[in-house]
């Protein structure tokens, strides 16, 4: 912290000679300095497009629009228009400071403004300075356009802050990979032969059979790492996540009292604030040196590369760990979506296979059966043959049969083994990537929940004024002071962590915000089942009209027309709600104010979830549970609007509906989100920025100099957050689990999908993102709850599924109770109830009745016949079979969650390799610093040999407290290692292993560390 | 480590005076210092009864006996007689040495055994010494009887070995606890008044405003704690613990080649070791200054305490965390079962008071409905009349009624809740408790897993040899030596924790174990399932036998008598197989050879738990699910050998029958083996060792010094561990919430039991047992997963004897589908069938048919009528029933599902509380250090400013090793405090709090800690 500016230049030791050729715009004009971090900022002479305020306050969100982004100035207006009942207040705090002043904060004042800017602008930089950093300007300074501001972070810095993050870095100390048995081993190298085409052509995606100890850099132990040169030692993106660090905890108390970087982007000080990449993604010239964004273009973010593996730890290394994870986890995601995919293809294979010996479609289809079935619409329509209906019944054997029964089961099974695997797949990277022990960062406010809390303050000094002096002249220039005396001590206590008396908001505050998004989502639920309940009307009236049409060709292609049309309506409806949905949730979430950002993470994805999925989901929940189920029976329709009878399924059953329902959706849905708001709009917008660049690049001619690496990254879209990417791959998530048992082949098209979205995400940060910040990440947080709760919604919508909208259950129950002879023969008359034509209600019998000589037709359903004594009602069968599938349900449901169980329980969340190895590690730890301590205090040792000749009296104090005295000495170093360990926490084995390595070893000194002396001498 | 033994005698600073004048037995005869630890032998001149080997095995061992003890020598037997297909293999390595050497290790021989375990002590006190104990022996050496070996440990080994425990002390910082708001402080003000009578009256109990930080103790931090005498600075507790681990770690390499005492008194070379309670539990003379035990004995271990709380932080001081949590956690289960109770009395009142007015009940007690039911037994039985069945009838309401379906769902969200409630409460007392952040402490091998790890490897290594050389004379020399130097090898490894080649057991090893554990287990539950069976066949035979009988009064009584008689037999049954599986599972978790003690219990705790569990519930759940249900009816009545019908339910219902046994199993179970097993048998055991010790005491009058308390505690009887007392409750659990739904007043009778339970446990504990070596334990372990399963297994259990067992389900079908006129009046009519009398089998209908003029009799079931074209069918109603039935499982599975994870979601695990005060703590814990640092530096910097001048070369190294200049120092302190906290973990407010300490402070130098300096600079 006394690092003043003017020590800035110290000089560079090591060697530079690591600043290749090509990265000429990453590093400042001296070319040695690593340019870290830039902060962007506009200036606005001439009113530029956008609002100061709309644009910042947008930047720092997260957006949850599943794939497009949503105009920002709306969504922005939103939350300032109608901010939870204290409209407006959220406008930056220059924008309050003007009021103040008796500035109007209007759009025609923007020089006040911009002044006011810079001077905040100012006093952070300096700050930046005081807290180490190096900065450097563009040189000539522009009137208009953005200008960089350019971050170094010297190596002293970088000591210091990966101290406190307690970054972990590989040690000098390396430690061999167990050996495996021969036959593992010979087994393992196979396996490596044959996977070598997968693997991306990525140094150190190998890890071979060494491993280097790392450990929490530590200032004090610079011997023990591994340091070629301190330009290098810590890579781009650490460097970049340690200027973050100080960018958010740098204080700007002067002149606009806030805390960090991102208020500052949010009350529109600066424009972006980004870590540069690591160069340009094409590759040059010499192809032998290739930095690592253009690895990753070359070997993972292009669709050729489809077929490898992601080197997942080079995409940790220059994104970070929360991108890794993602990345990482939709590999483990898609790679288990392989077997799941076989398993569904054999299973409709056993379908298209069967269909010809199935006894229930062969006896549909057998004209000769003869079933007259009672009219599908009053009046218009005629009665019809049941083998009419043969096609549909054949289809609907290829999703209808037995194998679906094993494969829900199957695919609930695979849901928990994905959830587990996951797990262990977590822990083992987190243990590579050096994150186990490490915490939980705590967070900053943000910003939005500041300002509340300073009005919250604000309201209650003033009504303690008034109730204290009665002055009402005196009352408006207290408050300003008070104001800004609260300000003050509201800053300085979230600097300093205080708890002051009142330092939260309450759920006082949040009511007004907590009772709208209870409303709202109440109101969304009801726009999603209203458009639901729409597309069931629109189907209802026009089959209907198309009914009663006189033109046969319409009459005949009544069913096809009108389902086709439906779903397209629905899918419409459902990406535009999406769109909706995933604005709504943040404005939502932004009214409950949330302290924290991962508080405000959590809310949002929570909410969107749930819009998200009852919008996908609700058309096919009614397809699946409701469709055909409300239909009443000949002679008693429901009806609506009075007129319209309720839909009923097809002939072949509702699976063969939600069958189409389903992969029309999944289908639709990915195709179009991939196309269009993946592929198609970033190309859009890309044009339109390339387009208004021309229109202003004429102006700025007169700079012709190549544009840098800063100037490169500007121009590319600011990274918003993972949220939509997983999003949308949980939705996928659902199609794949929650109604599986209805179309077997969603594994695969969900397969097909994410094949080609890792290689769309992977080239969308790769080459049309800014580099983000690396974010620690231990894991996945709340998707993985989300997950695993879907996973067991799905056993229960699966039982469902399999029960009462196939035919499983009947056909069992016909099999094994009614068939005379134990088959399935005889089972479509079993299934069909008997109608008395007589029993027309008027004006509902078809009008070419009169003509034909029937007195029955047959329906769908188990009803007791017209000659029963209470005809119509239901039959003894009906009961029968609803027993038998409600015992069903049961049955799986505790079934599946049984196996699941003990899938889970089997499975050990941390792979045994990993256990060992960590104790490992712990062991050899301390064995390096128990070695190391050994000689240091041999040395202090020797140290007061001498100074006990000066001072004879010191002796005793020591013992007093407890200090060792040279004779003992020898004991002491355990204690300080396992304080150095810290993270590590006791292992009584490794302890115990200190305890006697320090009996044992007590007579034979090792000094192979002989070197390092004479500084640790200086040091202690 | 060096300290030697001549060093012993260090002068004790600080106070003595604290020995108490009554504390006579718990100092070394200077008078001063301490017993921490006692080791006994016993002398063996005569034969002794116990077997060295026999004894001492089941020592070490964790019993799962439920209550009582069982028989050791018995246990042992089995444990070595059928070990695992290598009988007698896990004899005393003295024995193996013996059988080396030539000697028969057999009963007679004992003197050279004696002199070898002699060698052994020698070479394990020598090495005790060498670790810093210090050891005191009884002057005389007796030929017979126990002798003590007392150890102290002095303060400097208690220092070092707190380090490396990272024992939390509390440090000089205190820092004031959150007011509460206004209203809040005087609502818990006033609380605290009205709970006043309830709380022990122990010191501190309440903990009043302010909290002393706590910190992990280290050598170097001295001036930080506040110690007032370093006698008493680490409690009785703790320095008890720190002994055992010295005990458990010193190796013995030369006699016996092992390590630790656990082993030594497995292998009979000592007979117990334990540390000494702080003195009598009866007060003599002064009640002021009472020790621990006689505290606890006063406000705990008393029935007349019974309604206060337990003082759990003074049971965690004096028996350690693991006996405290098992302590607590039986407080708050006894707690929550008072609402529990209360709802259940409710409950119960509930159906007492619609007994009058229940309209089924009346409509079967009503003589003029005059239903004619059919014989219950063939023959011999008479036609009945179902208004004899009144008194069951009302009986059975008491239990089922619709108030019951409520209190199930209320039990399930219960138990959710207590589990929620005790997560809680485990977190905020190992908060308080100073264990967050430690780790579990890892542990050495098993005694026998050592053992047959050794045979394994000399096994491979014989056939080695013989495949190598081919001299068999050779062999059996090469073996033993190669078996030493194999032992030597091991040892060191162990000791050292490096994995040798072969390092472990594998599946190979245990497969026999693995084998033999699951077709005992078979074996098992096919005798439980064969003893329910046995009982069955008992009443099914009894009861036919009885109504044969011509005598009337024997055939009035024949329900009532067999159901009794029954009932006992299973509770006998139930209570046998108990003791018998407790000891079955021990045997069968030792063949499977577990390597740690850990791996052990949980492998116990599930065996015997499964066992148990079956064994209890076994009965319960055959009268719940299948008594009745396989009857068959009227005319086809199903046969056991031929001859026996199979039982029927009693006309109330099986409700009422599923009480009953539930009522006298639960209540037999709890009142036999509390009075019995915890009260009697180690009454029993007193007085038979008073007997004993009386004829041995003539031998030994000569030695008239009163008993020292190392002789007292001796005679108490050894702690075996809390499985049992957990296994006790957790069965208990299973009554209060498995079958609740059939027995309300189940929480009552379980909350009365464990009222009396905790005294019992406490006065165990207190007065009974030799102190336990304090365990540190964050948690229950997997007992909270035992007990959430079963809370997940209830809702399932519930929902079907709601369902099924009760009569909800068909009286609510009754009113809202079959009833004329929505009311249950004639319910009992529809739910009997009819069935013609001239459709009995020959010789089946009741002989006394001629004399009547009856032609259709009535049976309770849902069949077609006689008259009906498929007779004595299922009817509609019947599967109409069924469905509904199966309807309500689903829906209230899945909705107590969904309630409890809304419940489990909606209480965060940790309260606020301490998040908050974690926060608190962590960031003062900074700033201690920090201030403290920065005045280490302050010194360093001045000591730098002369030794530069006398070597000026020294900075520039520091420089290149990135060390602090002097100028640049106030940036250290931070990166070591970090390491220093170690366990917190990189908190980012703490972190910003120190940067911004560090930037605002850096002017202003405090001092308050200048007392400390002087030491600290000759330290540094």
């Amino acid at each position: 912290m006394q690092v003043s500016p003017s020590e800035d230049k110290i000089p560079v030791v090591g060697s530079t000679s690591n600043s290749h050729g090509y990265g000429e715009g990453l590093y400042f004009s001296d070319g040695r300095r690593k340019v870290d971090y830039v902060l962007v900022f506009h200036q606005r002479r001439h009113s530029s497009l956008r609002s100061p305020a709309s644009a910042s306050v947008s930047q720092d969100r997260l957006s949850v629009v599943s794939n497009g982004n949503f105009p920002p100035s709306a969504a922005s207006d939103v939350a300032a228009g109608r901010g939870g009942g204290i409209p407006g207040r959220d406008s930056a705090c220059v924008g309050e400071v003007f009021m103040e002043l008796g500035f109007a904060g209007g759009n025609e004042s923007l020089e006040p403004a911009d002044h006011e800017m810079r001077l905040i602008r100012q006093e952070f930089e300096a700050n930046l300075q005081e807290a180490g950093l190096e900065i450097e300007r563009d040189r000539e300074i522009k009137s208009h356009g953005p200008s960089f501001t350019r971050l170094h972070a010297p190596w002293p810095v970088l000591c210091r802050e990966a101290e406190f993050l307690k970054i972990r870095v590989p040690t000098k100390t390396s430690y061999e990979l167990k050996e495996e048995s021969s036959f593992g081993s010979s087994m393992s190298t196979m396996w490596r032969k044959l996977n070598r085409p997968f693997q991306p052509k990525v140094p150190h995606q190998d890890h071979g059979r060494t491993k280097f100890l790392s450990h929490c850099f530590s200032r004090e132990k610079l011997h023990l790492y591994n340091i070629t040169s301190k330009e290098t030692f810590f890579d781009n993106t650490t460097r970049g996540r340690i200027v973050y660090e100080i960018l958010r905890r740098t204080v700007c108390a002067r002149t606009c009292q806030t805390i960090g970087i991102s208020t500052l982007i949010a009350k529109g000080v600066y424009d972006a604030a980004f870590p540069l990449h690591d160069g340009d993604y094409r590759v040059m010239g010499n192809v032998e040196e290739r930095n690592d964004r253009q690895l990753l273009h070359e070997e993972w973010a292009r669709y050729s590369a489809f077929y490898k593996y992601q080197p997942i730890d080079l995409i940790r290394k220059y994104f970070g760990e929360k991108i890794g994870l993602y990345f990482a986890w939709l590999g483990v995601y898609t790679q288990l979506l392989i077997p799941a995919s076989i398993v569904g293809i054999i299973v409709f294979g056993y379908g298209v296979a069967t269909v010809d010996t199935n006894i229930p479609s062969l006896e549909m289809c057998d004209a000769h059966l003869n079933f007259t079935m009672c009219p599908l619409c009053d009046g218009a329509c005629d009665f019809w043959h049941l083998s009419t209906a043969c096609g549909t019944a054949r289809a609907s054997h290829l999703f209808d049969n037995p194998a679906t029964v094993f494969f829900a089961i199957f695919m609930s099974l695979w849901a928990v083994l994905f959830l587990e695997h996951w797990k262990r797949r977590q822990v083992s990277l987190s243990f590579n990537w050096g994150l186990t022990g490490t915490e939980e960062d705590e967070e900053h406010p943000r910003p939005k929940y500041e300002t509340i809390l300073l009005q919250k303050r604000q309201r209650k000094q003033k009504n303690k004024k008034k109730k204290k002096k009665s002055e009402p002249d005196k009352q408006e220039d207290g408050t300003v002071t008070g104001k800004d005396r609260w300000r003050q001590k509201l800053l300085s206590a979230m600097a300093a962590g205080i708890p002051t008396p009142i330092d939260k908001l309450t759920w006082k505050d949040r009511l007004p915000g907590y009772f709208i998004n209870v409303s709202s989502i109440l109101f969304m639920f009801g726009l999603t089942f209203s458009a639901v309940f729409s597309v069931i009307i629109y189907r209802i009236t026009i089959s209907a009209l198309m009914a009663m049409s006189p033109d046969p060709a319409i009459k005949s292609n009544v069913r096809v027309t009108v389902s086709a049309t439906a779903v397209i309506i629905n899918l419409v409806v459902i990406l535009i709600l999406d769109e909706i949905y995933g604005t709504v949730a943040m404005w939502l979430t932004e009214l409950e104010i949330p302290k924290t950002e991962t508080n405000f993470e959590e809310r949002l994805i929570l909410k969107a979830f749930l819009l998200k999925f009852m919008n996908a989901y609700a058309p096919i929940f009614y397809v699946a549970f409701f469709k055909g189920r409300f239909a009443g029976r000949p002679g008693n329709y429901t009806y609506v609007f009075n007129n319209y009878r309720m839909e009923e399924c097809a002939p072949g059953g509702c699976l063969i509906e939600l069958c189409i329902q389903l992969s029309i959706i999944m289908l639709g849905k990915q195709l179009i989100q991939n196309n269009v708001f993946e592929i198609g709009i970033p190309k859009l917008k890309k044009l339109v920025r390339a387009l208004k660049d021309k229109g202003s690049a004429e102006k700025e001619k007169e700079e012709e100099k190549p544009p840098q690496q800063w100037n490169l990254d500007y121009a590319l879209v600011a990274f918003e957050g993972l949220t939509p990417e997983y999003m949308e791959m949980i939705i996928q998530f659902g199609f794949v689990s929650l109604f599986v048992a209805s179309f077997p082949l969603a594994p695969l098209f969900a397969l097909l999908n994410n094949v080609i979205e890792i290689r769309l995400d992977a080239k969308k940060f790769v080459t049309e993102l800014r580099r983000p910040v690396a974010i620690r990440a231990k894991d996945i947080g709340i998707w993985y709850n989300i997950l695993s709760g879907m996973g067991k919604f799905s056993v229960i919508i699966n039982a469902f599924v399999i029960s009462f909208t196939s035919d499983f259950i009947p056909r069992l129950v016909y099999q094994y109770m009614y068939s005379p002879n134990g088959t399935m023969h005889g089972f479509i008359d079993h299934t069909l109830s008997y109608f008395n034509v007589s029993n027309f209600k008027p004006g509902t019998a078809p009008n070419s009745l009169e003509d034909k000589d029937i007195t029955f037709c047959r329906y769908k359903d188990y009803r007791e016949p017209p000659w029963s004594p209470d005809a119509y009602q239901f039959s003894k069968q009906y009961w029968c079979v609803l027993a038998a599938r409600l015992a069903f349900v049961i049955l799986f449901q505790n079934l599946v969650m049984f196996l699941s169980l003990v899938v889970a329980w089997v499975i050990p969340d941390v792979p045994k390799n990993i256990v060992e190895q960590l104790k490992r590690e712990k062991k050899l730890l301390v064995d390096v610093f128990l070695r190391e301590e050994k000689e240091k205090f041999q040395l202090i040792q020797s140290l007061f040999a001498k100074d006990n000749a000066l001072q004879p009296g010191s002796n005793v104090l020591q013992q007093v407290q407890g200090l060792p005295t040279p004779g003992r000495s020898s004991t002491l170093p355990l204690g300080q290692t396992q304080a150095l360990v810290g993270d590590g926490g006791g292992a009584p084995r490794a302890r115990c292993r200190a305890a006697s390595f320090s009996q044992f070893t007590r007579k034979t000194p090792t000094s192979p560390m002989k070197e390092n002396e004479n500084s640790k001498h200086t040091a202690v």
